[in-house]
């Protein structure tokens, strides 16, 4: 069977995750890989209910992601992760528990973000109304080593896709497509 | 690719549930099927931390394992559940949300489940020290209509094991395979 492994999008709210995400699916099930999305959204209303956004309640929203992404890898299922994901430590925990995953950095000043934020979340979490919002009231740790950093405030959609598709290329994860 | 289903044992606790997925799940990996086990020890420690025994608490268990066997089922895999599960309208809604889904009833009088105790628990629950504990202090609804029934306490683990091969050849689960 094929090989299954993560494809870990973390980013800032409004960078680009999600977007990005679903092209990189479409684009990997045109090869014929098995592929299951984890979105940030869906999973919090599933599997993670009773969490906050506390340090300590996204490292546990990470590690129950982590978990799920790991029974779909381990049965070869191709896994994309969309979350803020913002503390390293969570992360290459994370990237213990799967074994095969592959970091994309979808780097956006907080500027452009903002920019973006039709739904207005980062006015609202400067005006105190959100608190504990990454990049305003908490953190967001850039991954010291990503498989592949995409700057999504100076590429297009397309430029960051075909840019993540040839590092898991030129990386060996599509060897077995 | 071949089609996902899950297998679903329910029953009282040391009614044999996790004996029978094992073996279950040794018979259908021979037979070249990809296979997770979701036991309800292992959920409870990487998915439900929070929950504890009370109903809405089970349900709630129940609610995110049903979850996480869906999207293992919806790319191919066949997943192998084992928990107590004691409410009908939690299984019925697992059903419903994952879709292809075989109850197994594992059906053992509570007088033999007691009897195979090895760790004690019923011995707690009665004396009060284990609270919420199904067949104790916490009802357990047996399936009104599962897809095969299994009677640990007159069967070998041999006999229950061929009973749901058997049930599952017949009602067509195993085509694929």
């Amino acid at each position: 069977m094929k090989a299954g492994f993560a494809i870990w999008f973390t980013g800032l709210p409004r960078s680009g995750k999600t977007t990005l995400s679903k092209r990189v699916e479409e684009e990997l099930r045109m090869q014929g890989h098995r592929i299951q999305v984890l979105d940030g959204d869906e999973v919090r209303d599933r599997l993670t209910p009773d969490l906050g956004f506390t340090r300590e309640d996204r490292d546990e929203n990470i590690y129950r992601i982590s978990y799920v992404a790991k029974l779909l890898v381990q049965n070869g299922v191709v896994v994309i992760v969309a979350a803020i994901s913002p503390y390293t430590q969570a992360r290459a925990a994370a990237r213990q528990d799967i074994g095969h995953l592959f970091e994309v950095y979808v780097n956006c000043p907080i500027k452009s973000c903002m920019e973006r934020d039709y739904k207005g979340l980062y006015k609202r979490a400067i005006l105190g109304e959100i608190p504990n919002f990454t990049g305003v009231s908490d953190p967001y740790e850039p991954p010291p080593n990503p498989e592949v950093v995409v700057d999504t405030d100076r590429e297009s959609v397309d430029e960051s896709v075909a840019k993540i598709m040839a590092a898991l290329q030129n990386q060996g994860y599509l060897d077995s497509g």
